[in-house]
């Protein structure tokens, strides 16, 4: 049988899959799962297999894995090494943008790649990294089929007034729009939905994809209506580093009276804001939880409430609400989270069961709450397994 | 008696009001309320008495009133033309921002002027022509009481989660907070409810001031919750020329790939986007919803949008909501723009009632609504020139 590969590069990691295909349209079976991290500098890499069994966990040679090309030379190593046989027949790529045209995923051509690196003005800290992995991808494996999967494609079809931000015309014709991240991580839990309760699919759904990245995206029959991320990976909620929603009139504070630049600015913004900004402390929510002081404590108060405040806005572009899922490491991992994000929710509808929550169940409110509460892990690699293997075996 | 002059100076006109006072606690009296528009350039005065006789309609002479003294002089003639016996010993002004500390009026002496000057940064665009304006009248009545009346005092009591960004606190702790605005608005709105309706008062309301500036308002009890708008006056809701929210990485982008400095992105911000910038037609609801243009109705689509989504947040903020109150020129003349955001808003317990809502009459929602809907006339004056009252003639 024939296999995928799967890659996911960050700025400095490169998450890999290997996935063996069925027949058409039977589901990728996850092999291998791994992550190189800290590319360049102190570099480490980890894989398991599907069930969990560890094939690598420890730092690479000192300069071995310089880039994305070096780090994809050890993934395939592993994979040679754990599975001789792998044939590779396809390449999916996570690609962060596919600007206002790719509503699904894409076949790597020369033109679609040029096409796709001048989008890097819209995510210059995430689309240059993922097209570093794209070539070395190509390089490495020039006759398999290689598919882009989009972030923002699952939201290419908000209606209009959830697409466009109150500047004149010319900026939105010219691509400044909402464009909706974590589009994969959507997907699966929107199909995960349609098998789990159809009729809960059908209606209106809230999804918080809360991770280190962190987003949600209203949904009705599992199509996007609207997310809290717009046009930049910065918007919306508040995340480890990221500032989430901020006045526009604080970028221009900062430009005319603490002189800062545009690389500075984005620094701050990317870098230095969200959960580590607020508690001087730390990016990551279980240290948070851990750490019980207070700052750590009104850093994720803040982050509570904005993820409450953006559930009522979305509920309000749906016309109401029939199902909240959490998910990502967070929404996956934090019933403190949860609970404080469900607390006093009754006016529209949500009771949360505390057992049920903090046993992670996959329904977590009461059987009287008129909205249902759900915990789904989600899978954005076999989303990427799933389109490459439809180019490679096309369905029907 | 004396009388207590207000004062509302924007960046090219004045609004004044000439009010008697009665004894202490007693509602001061309008008497003549009028404005001086296009200041420095094709100046208008417009004034009539609060029974709404015209006491002046006409140009100024090119020239003569080329600053904001030029323009008071002229209000300070008609005044003693109208009303020869007036004795001002208070004069009121709109203060756009008040910082962190001012959550009430305050009397004006050099130290405050100059503490309120420091805060220019905060509102670059509003607050230097209000202190014009407290200038000029502090050199045309030296001897009388003045008084600052803020923008930003009625939501200085915030919790932290709505009052912070998600950036270092460092920011916080230098002023960059969400301060809101039209809180003399508000300040009104939660006065006349607490006559009108004291259970409502008691309740969770939502106030939507919607004029050529808008926000929302988040209150329990009459006091401010949270506000729709944040730093500075662009946050929230599109209005007239400004864009509303906005994702910082727009602005990221205007900077690093469009070139743009400081001043250009806030004349775009501040002066070309919002309504004018959508419909490219008109930043005035009136003209739009009299064009009929698919640009026009777009712009129209987007402001009522963002106002359902603020409502949804902010009930969200309030745990739910008893009253939705529609005020500013906007909410208080267009039945229209009233049904598009009340429509479908059944979730939240909204239900409109048609002919209320055509007829503009106080109450517009249905008897069953378990949210009341309420339209309700603003008047920032009178709030300023009680608090000049309490100045010149202390309650209790």
């Amino acid at each position: 049988m024939a296999d995928v590969l799967t890659l996911n590069a960050g700025s400095s990691s490169l998450k890999f899959g290997l996935f063996e295909l069925g027949g058409p349209g039977a589901e990728p079976a996850a092999r291998i799962l791994g992550e190189i991290d800290r590319i360049g500098n102190g570099t480490q890499m980890r894989a398991r297999t599907a069930e969990g069994a560890v094939l690598a966990d420890a730092p690479l040679p000192p300069g071995d894995a310089a880039d994305h090309a070096g780090a994809l030379a050890h993934a395939l190593d592993l994979i040679a090494r754990v599975r001789p046989d792998a044939r590779i027949a396809a390449v999916g790529h996570r690609v962060v943008h596919g600007g206002p045209d790719h509503a699904a995923p894409v076949r790597l051509t020369p033109e679609v790649l040029a096409a796709l690196a001048r989008l890097e003005p819209l995510a210059p800290l995430h689309q240059p990294h993922n097209l570093a992995g794209v070539r070395a991808a190509l390089a490495a494996f020039p006759q398999a089929v290689q598919v882009a999967c989009f972030d923002t494609a699952f939201h290419r079809h908000h209606p209009w007034v959830n697409d466009t931000f109150g500047l004149p015309r010319a900026y939105y014709d010219k691509g400044v729009r909402r464009y909706g991240f974590h589009g994969l991580s959507y997907d699966y839990i929107a199909g995960r939905l349609a098998g789990l309760a159809p009729h809960l699919h059908a209606g209106r759904v809230i999804v918080a994809h809360l991770g280190n990245g962190a987003s949600m995206c209203g949904m009705i029959g599992g199509r996007s209506i609207a997310s809290s991320m717009g046009f930049s990976a910065l918007d919306g909620l508040p995340m480890g580093t990221r500032c989430g929603q901020l006045d526009p009139g604080v970028v221009l504070y900062l430009m005319q009276h603490e002189g800062m630049g545009a690389a500075e600015i984005a620094d701050l913004l990317y870098r230095q804001s969200g959960l580590l900004g607020l508690s001087g402390l730390s990016h990551d929510m279980r240290e948070l939880e851990a750490a019980g002081t207070d700052t750590a404590r009104q850093a994720i108060g803040y982050f509570v409430f904005r993820i409450r405040r953006e559930l009522g806005g979305l509920a309000a572009a749906l016309g109401g609400l029939d199902a909240l899922v959490f998910c990502g490491g967070i929404g996956e991992h934090s019933a403190h989270i949860r609970q404080k994000v469900c607390e006093g929710m009754g006016w529209i509808g949500m009771e949360l069961d505390e057992s049920r929550n903090l046993g992670s169940e996959t329904v977590i409110s009461t059987d009287l709450s008129r909205v249902r509460i759900l915990v789904i892990p989600t899978d954005e690699e076999i989303v990427i397994a799933r389109a490459a293997r439809d180019l490679v075996t096309p369905p029907g």
